[in-house]
């Protein structure tokens, strides 16, 4: 920015301005237009061309990003500081020109993020519907199946819907079919509500995902749930995907298919918070609608989730090869 | 509807197409002028006449209808198929003739009552403000009295008020009196509050009810008050009312009388499917009132509930006489 | 519905009965699952798909039928009793059955249509965007072009845009090239804003239409706008399609694309008002985006205006032939 | 208040101190609880019991007191001081002690009045329901019938409705069959909408009251309104009651039974100014529902109306009687 | 008020009357420009000078006043009976004559508390930003420094921000530094969230103060924190400062500084009910922020908390010496 | 940004994307740190230091910034073509280092804006609060004093209050005795509402400047302001200063001190685009504040305002010297 500190210099950290200064980046980060110098590269998914019913979350970006420059430089709970320890860039949206043709808009992410990942960059993105994941596992993870730590209120691995292969309620059957993730090493959490097809669950369970539906996470709490993430997971590659109608409707009311019951917006973080360890290769954060929400409540909720997403991603990138 | 499937014939049934089409039934049921052949029948009693202080509740049956179209046909937990197993129709509005005169309209709301009740329908009503539920007891018990399982921030066996015997504080009081409870298989969950009246509670107590008030419900949980309650109200036929303003604010904000530090949606989801077994011949959900609401949260959650009570109640009639 | 008046008979009539009351339909107007003895058919059209930037019309129809039961039996502006001079009937909704697919999706509304106007019956369409119009024309102007009022903030006489030949900035191109309207008996009213197309009142400038920009508008009032639609459309037949994106934001501000400085309600209401005695054979109203209301006004607005095209709808079609 | 200015002696007058501050009174006019010594008596009267739709004026008193805060003490436009001027008290409300009996609430409304008016005050009511002007009638035109200055989307002349005499569609019939009003010096501006009753100017016009519809307001202007208001009304003494739903739901959406495109406010506020040298002895302003409002706006815009009928009323009083 | 009860003798006590009525002071206690014969004193605080990111705390008086009429007279939970236990007075607003200055500002609080503290009241504070705290302890604390229980997401022990010694994050270290505060008896309950500043906690800790962070909260639970906060406060006098953010945001979205994952509405009450026993002269509840609240559950959930803070200190009032 | 158009190359203009796309600059402006190659500079200054009343337009950029992408790269009405014809860059925001200190503030302001006329680049200003206008001023104007075209519902020539000189009610007094403005070439335009000095108006009027009230503009009109407007600046450089309290509050509800019965957006869309031809050499828009919106109107009504003044802006530029 062209206002410079003059008198206090720790403003020249954007992260320690003002919190209501300045265009809204994802958490102030600086805007890049390039790849090089980027270790983890925050990137919005404004595309919700995979729902059927309320969509609104092609305004989830944005939204996220404005309410993420509420958040700070240290997390407090961890001490982890992912913008001193990793360079974090906000890389601006993967916008889709041919938002008509669903199997067009997905090959057009799909391009984008083989470029992200094919330059050593990590990705963090923020949807967008649940459906930009399977393009996503594509590029993160084309050398081979990864496993994942997936927070949903469904399982998303329903099958053809409305004369489409590809929706976001199938992203992670597609993923699973392509060879993309090692259903073995996924772990589903959070999974409840009504349902039109008797077999919802079928095919996570067949091919051997680990569903940990809701009760249980009521039942257990967040640390087995978080126990069993690290177990199903292990210690290769894995993929985090956070749905946020995981979250409970006081939570998360903007969101397009909300499923009363969820979790608070406290077992979120401290669930992942405590999957420290695990080798995240990428995450996201989709189904923000902002046009459903109240006050801002869905996006800064998902701004703080987020933060801890990014940590996530920051740490395990620390280790597989030491940043700085 | 005169739009059929053409292409994909899941869609015949209603409630499978997509959740934003179709007027708004309750569930997207089918909606029925007449009794014949109707099993369970949903009805919205958009009255509330009994009300000293917010009021709106008038409203509540149109706009838990319109959430009520979020809802699927299965539910996940218990596997229940309410629709399948039972016909389920939406029977419109018991609405109000003469509301200027409380009296007169609870006698309304008694003989619509009565006529659902002697075609053999079990109703399940939207209120409205709880003072319906009198008039629905008085059809509904009119074989003799019945238990209930009644969750709710305040006990509603209050005196007269105003210069009323009759209003949204006192239907249970009246309901005892007038032998349609029997209140020593009643069971009161989610009492809290402030009060103005040192016998608040008092009647409740002195007749014999079960009052589980929030601390013990916060204290001892979901599976000690649905313990309770199956002990509580035993084998007979009973009735189960729920007031939306047993939740807490940040769960149910569009109610008349809201009391902070309530049940949260998860715990009375999870309350209600362990009621399962008890002989419900009816039940009622009220005190919605959507001019206070934000977004469509308590319309939403009043609607999972809903959808709880309506399995509950097509178990409880299947299990008395088999349908189909 | 089940409940009927005991004391006051004027309740017969569902329009006349408390407005809070009843399930919603279209002014209370009976609901039909046939088009027999209907004369004007008020049918839903959920459908977004045809939308690039914000999206939500598809809930439209619920919102405004919600809204329109505060509308009575008498338009008190003009007279017209539209309950009692022709049988209104909601229809219910046209939904998708295949909305990844734009093409298939106006087929399906294409087909539907043609059922509606091959019973004779006049259909007054909710949408949904404004991409809906084509296919609806292509029923209603089956036997040849019609002429057409167009209030709207944009021409909709655009090209193909991302890919696509069909979109709501083009149905009206699309119906110039397949000879459905007649482009010299068709006035826009109220067209501004900013555009990205140098070109984008071209196609209708040069086919012949009469684009009545906001600043004429403003200049010269409602009166001249009637007495140019009246001049400009003449004796023949013609459809009338509203979208309320043509009012100002600060009375419509939930619609997918506003533009500032628009039409005033009440400006619209008495424009339309002024078009009596045009041979209106269909009309929609289009572009209400509930998501982006404030309140209910966009809403309330439009149930407003839709009683207006309901009015000349009928005494259009009692004109044509008379009724009952 | 407590709290003394220090430094700048200006804010010893409530009215220059920050607007935010202090507890909310009508324009944070000294409260009183006695009559002596009170000029003009600002009073809330949050009783809605006359309304059969939709209800929330109850809350008016108070959003109205809140909103008013942000006025100040000299009327730009006329110049008129009304707080320098005259004895302006808030002398609470008058709220009801038995609102389940319609036609004892409004007794007890016409005992409060009647004490009021004989002790000279000039009562600015803030409903609350239309159905209050009765009642206050009865108090204000003891000594005979007055003039009226209506501004109101309903004539209010209504009959009977769902068993009640009186109801907020009613009150003016009902006062001119008292005598409480004279219906030659009555005129009603900005009358419009639909209508269930053929009827529904009826009694108005055949009453002798002029009806000036919106129509007219529109076409010829709000100075051709209050021209028209002082030629009937003349010289003798006359009510003001302004209910808000005259204005358009653009700014007015919280009221109860709004009717699309109505008076603008500044048009509203232009026409009362113009009032100015009528005889007012009383005046209300009625039908603000909060729980219908979008932001503050309906009771901003209610609470700038009003600040012009204190002004209105303080010219009068003045004219009458010397004051201080 | 001037209208008195006629019928219904209860309504002799404002607090019983019918919640919408009334102007609107805390609790609808009454309203006292005297401190003769007050023993507690509510007071409203519109003063956010202190904050430099997100305000509105200005407005945090009149909407806690509003909600708090919701509340009755009798705590059911605890049987305290806070209005016929001690003489509680709505003391108005000490409101801020030179708000540009801070400092000033800061000593214009500190002068009015000063005042109240001499008169022997106990005062009970709403804000406006947590920067109150520090010139109201200068009053409380005169005579030596006291014990606190804060409860706040964050320490607000910080040191010199943007160039000014005193802001909302500060006023606890500033109170250390005066001795005003014995850090050694002072517990700060539900801290978490992200921080700009390594040292955040630093001071608290270093000072000696009981950090009681969330996540200790959450796995200890709110009997744990009141049983730390009786032992670490002990007998001596004390102050309880209760910052709205402490909750999440999902109750209290209304709020300038908010963070994820905090303590719900249910955990404060029961918390605060059982810090029965401390020897409490004095208290607040800052930071709500009405122009970021939804609906009004912020307001309505501090105004919930005022009133168990309210029976905190009536009871220690009542034990330092009997009353009445 | 990243993601390149791979089919339409139109999408290279980040304008002619879809609109929820790309992170929310102005107008999706390139985003400049630096000044060279700049011809227009549009600059947030997220400063509301300056008000004593309803704060919140420190939020006003972000929230203009982000209703600002609806906007389009044609302005239809005028043909102008401002990102063809002119460089126009989103700099950031001038944010405040210390902010507790008002002249401090401005100062830094000041700087600021003297750094961005030094590099030839015309400022084009979204506020915050009034109180900016005057350091920018002394940027704008350091080569001698300007004329001005100032939209707004109050005058702004006020004196001290509450201790200070600076304040966002008197920039225009200060600026007149700095000689930054020539009273003589200064029109304000839509003044009106109540006030609490008998001499308001009084400075504007005693040093020359043309006050052109509401009443007034009511009365004859946009053109007659435009024509006014364009008599009293003449052909010497002028500012622009467009207060968007100017509006009316149902058009820009978000806004600190709203005054009923203002400006409609079509008038001043319409005003503004009538100025052509005046030397403006720069602008600003103040006082949107999003807290107190309802839904995004009153920030898209600005965005749609600001994209008039940047058209005039370009134009003069343009004028002055040819670019491109």
């Amino acid at each position: 920015m062209l206002k410079q500190p003059q008198t206090y210099l720790d403003f020249q950290d954007p992260q320690a301005r003002p919190r209501h200064t300045g265009i809204a980046s994802f958490f102030r980060a600086p805007i890049s237009q390039q790849l090089d110098g980027v270790d983890i590269g925050l990137i919005g998914v404004p595309f919700d061309g995979g729902v059927t019913h309320r969509s609104g979350t092609r305004h989830g970006p944005r939204a996220v990003r404005d309410q993420s420059t509420l958040l700070r430089r240290i997390n407090a709970a961890t001490q982890v500081t992912p913008f001193a320890t990793a360079r974090v860039r906000d890389l601006g949206d993967c916008w889709i020109e041919q938002p008509y043709e669903l199997v067009t808009a997905l090959k057009e992410i799909e391009t984008f993020y083989r470029a992200v990942t094919a330059a050593g960059v990590v990705p963090l993105s923020v949807g967008g519907d649940h459906s930009i994941s399977f393009p996503i596992l594509r590029a993160v993870a084309a050398s081979g199946p990864v496993g994942m730590v997936h927070v949903d209120a469904h399982c998303d691995t329903g099958d053809d819907y409305m004369g489409s292969r590809f929706h976001h309620g199938a992203p992670f059957r597609r993923a699973v079919e392509e060879n993309l993730l090692d259903p073995k090493r996924v772990i589903q959490i959070g999974v409840r509500g009504t349902t039109n097809d008797p077999d919802m669950w079928g095919f996570s369970q067949r091919s051997g995902m680990r569903v940990l539906p809701m009760d249980e996470f009521d039942d257990r709490g967040w640390r087995h749930a978080a126990e069993e993430a690290r177990r199903v997971v292990g210690n290769g590659p894995a993929y985090l995907s956070f749905d946020i109608d995981s979250l409970d409707p006081s939570h998360a009311p903007g969101t397009g298919t909300p499923e009363a019951g969820g979790i608070t917006a406290l077992q979120a973080l401290r669930l992942l918070r405590d999957l420290r360890g695990i080798d995240f290769i990428g995450g996201d954060l989709v189904e923000v609608s902002p046009p459903f929400d109240v006050g801002t409540l869905t996006s800064f909720n998902a701004a703080s989730i987020l933060f801890e997403i990014l940590c996530l991603l920051v740490e395990a990138r620390e280790k597989r090869q030491p940043l700085r």
